[in-house]
């Protein structure tokens, strides 16, 4: 066994305390998807390679590829790490769909893996927390808003600060360059999704060298810096004066998101026409969500529609998904910025033992506080009382009960208070019984 | 993107409803582990090779290596996916351990990879519940018995019928073989383990050709064949004649868990000489827990104690842990014996659709009742309301909700009672608000 540990960049393990800030963090998110009709799924953390690859650009480099070190032929099916919960999904909908009530709509909560160069908010190993609605053949469109009103609803109970969800349609792109008379839509999205990277000067020279005109090149940049709370971006648009039905149909429908958006979540939305996300199978409507104190961090949210990720060859499943970049998100969060919880362990008390001869009595405390819901531990050591306390206090166990011929007692550690209690009854207040979120104060 | 799905054996994916049970029986064990003070950590999914290589007879050949797909040279850190919870919390420690506060009691509840052959209750990738305490130097005994206690309070909470938690210390084995004079103890140990798969006859063969008199062998056989629910095991051990102070001592532990076991959870424990453990890292107590319907289904819950998988050189850190088999419990619960959901979805709750106009009407009763916790769908489409009822039978929805000009109206899609509600303060009956374990029924 090798005693020496080397760290390992671009994972995120957690000391106690934190953890217990990103569970908070991951059952907050759960249980709004859950209060909002979406049923849990999980699938394996692996797909084969033929299904991950040739989803985008970067996408198929950062796929980690799976084997048995003891493979002993080539004939194993290859198998990698799912770099997403969209294809996987899609894969699990195609596999089940005889056994699926549509329109389906699950989240799916579980660790992904890209092997990209580590960096700020960019992880090898990242959770995400997925919401997708998929149907058989056609799926209502009104779903686009919806997803955009979960996730409100989601960072409404999260420490997030001020946020804006930037919504697109690749439509209105598609449409766009189809009436410049660009041929080549997906190269052009890519090359304006690298807006922010490399600035418009980058971005024009690049659309030049892709055989763009100086008018085309112009016009692209000119559609990526229209960005509007409300509708008014359909005028901004029309005044360019390019038309194409497709682009009718994008503004038509980024239209109607933005007012449903605002009409049920006032000032969360961005109709932001520069937003194209990288992955290949978005067909519409794309969102990404950026943190009002620091955009540059990048998206903490985003997703889009796809109307051809899953097929069966007769039938299609069009869907629709977001997806909170957990591990993003608490990188900032918790790394950055000291999001942490109120303690270490869930226990709310500690019992503390007398003697070694003693200890059933004071596991039998704890077995009656466990079974009224209180988190409890036993004393590891009948050691004095001062260094039980001690054992306590540096976990951030708020109570100490203490057993005794005399009657039990216990003692709240903030207060010094202690009072006479009967572990068939006596209750911490509500705020003590589980770890809670501490945000960073500021100006320590 | 390829259309074709190929399944993949030995991977456990659940359709809703299961996934729903799956989810239950989850929230259940992570509750009890909180109710007994375990912390929660999460580590990554991999770890180096070197670390997770040498456990054990056959856990090398099941590593999954992992690699980027695009690795142009093999300077990289040769990498795999955990196989089990304890290595990587041993590496976990290692790296933290000046941010520890011991002895740490923490749980982990996350995937596993072993790349063996798919077989009865036996998955490529599977969930493991894991408990352990650590601590510095030494490490107090009665944690021994304690884990004990946490396993049966978790399976007290749990439909999984009658159990026996199997206990014994390899000190008893180690101080009886060497007793013998055998000196391959860890050999020893891993031809007895075999005594469910090939019978006493093929364990008796396999030791006489390790080199073992017909006498050494006969004695293993009979230490082996020993178990009681009580401490009679010690006298019966005894009543062998052999003796050695590895032996007294591993007697004496022993007992002292099961008097504790028996005392705070009376018929849970057998004290079990057979018991090994393939695992070379355990050096006392070892668990098994087979179910008393089903033993040959091999063990769902295991662990044992170990004194050396910490190591820094400097310092070690025993610790004991226990390991509830998530993935083989359900295998046997939910595929075989039909456990699951009493819906496929958690909405408790349907709003119905007048009309594609009136969506927002119905959005905003959903959001009024999300709000007071009522997990609440919204009507895809404006269609009949017989359809939209359909739509909420089909998934086990209990609850229709009617908006119209009259005032609001909920129906109970069981008993058929429509009643007049109010969005602002009616709720459901509390066993409907969440989805709840459904046992199949007998006879069925």
């Amino acid at each position: 066994m090798a005693t020496k540990v080397t760290p390992i960049s671009g994972f995120q393990e957690w000391l106690p305390a934190d953890r217990i800030a990103e569970l908070i963090v991951l059952d907050t998110i759960r249980e709004v998807f859950e209060l909002h009709g979406f049923a849990s799924i999980n699938t394996r953390a692996m797909e084969t390679v033929d299904r991950l690859s040739g989803q985008g650009e970067d996408a198929d480099k950062e796929i980690y590829g799976v084997r048995r070190l003891a493979a002993d032929d080539t004939s194993e099916t290859t198998l990698g790490l799912h770099f997403d919960m969209t294809v996987p999904f899609a894969r699990y909908v195609l596999e089940n769909a005889g056994k699926l009530t549509f329109p389906f709509r699950r989240y799916q909560i579980q660790p992904a893996w890209r092997g990209e160069r580590p960096q700020r908010g960019r992880y090898r190993e990242f959770i995400q927390a997925d919401i997708d609605i998929i149907d058989i053949g056609a799926l209502p469109d009104h779903y686009e808003a919806e997803l955009l009103l979960v996730v409100a609803d989601v960072f409404s109970r999260l420490p997030v600060g001020d946020y804006r969800i930037h919504v697109n349609d690749r439509k209105i792109c598609e449409g766009f360059y189809r009436g410049l008379g660009i041929e080549d839509v997906t190269g052009t999205l890519r090359i304006v999704d690298k807006l922010d990277k490399i600035g418009a000067d980058g971005v024009r020279k690049l659309l030049l060298e892709a055989g763009c005109s100086d008018e085309q090149a112009d016009q692209c940049l000119a559609l990526a810096e229209i960005s509007t709370a409300d509708t008014g971006f359909v005028q901004e648009v029309r005044a360019l004066g390019v038309s194409h039905e497709l682009l009718d149909e994008g503004l038509a429908k980024l239209s109607a998101i933005v007012e449903v958006a605002n009409e049920h979540a006032p000032g969360v939305v961005v109709a932001d026409l520069r937003i194209a996300r990288g992955l290949d199978y978005y067909t519409g409507t794309v969102y990404e969500t950026m943190l009002e104190r620091d955009p540059g961090y990048g998206s903490v949210c985003s997703g889009g529609r796809y109307d051809a990720l899953a097929t069966d060859g007769k039938r299609t499943f069009p869907g629709v998904g977001i997806s909170i970049g957990v591990s993003r998100l608490l990188g900032l969060l918790i790394s950055e910025e000291g999001l942490t919880a109120s303690r270490e362990t869930p226990a709310a008390v500690l019992v503390a033992v007398n003697d070694e001869d003693s200890r059933g009595d004071s596991m039998r405390v704890a077995s009656a506080l466990r079974a009224r819901g209180i988190p409890t531990l036993v004393a590891p050591k009948a050691a004095k009382f001062g260094k039980q306390i001690q054992f306590a206090d540096r976990r951030g166990i708020p109570f100490v009960w203490f057993t005794g011929a005399d009657g039990h007692q216990v003692k709240d550690l903030r207060s010094g208070d202690q009072v006479a209690a009967d572990a068939a009854s006596w209750t911490p207040p509500e705020a003590d019984l589980h770890p809670s979120l501490v945000l960073p104060t500021s100006g320590e």
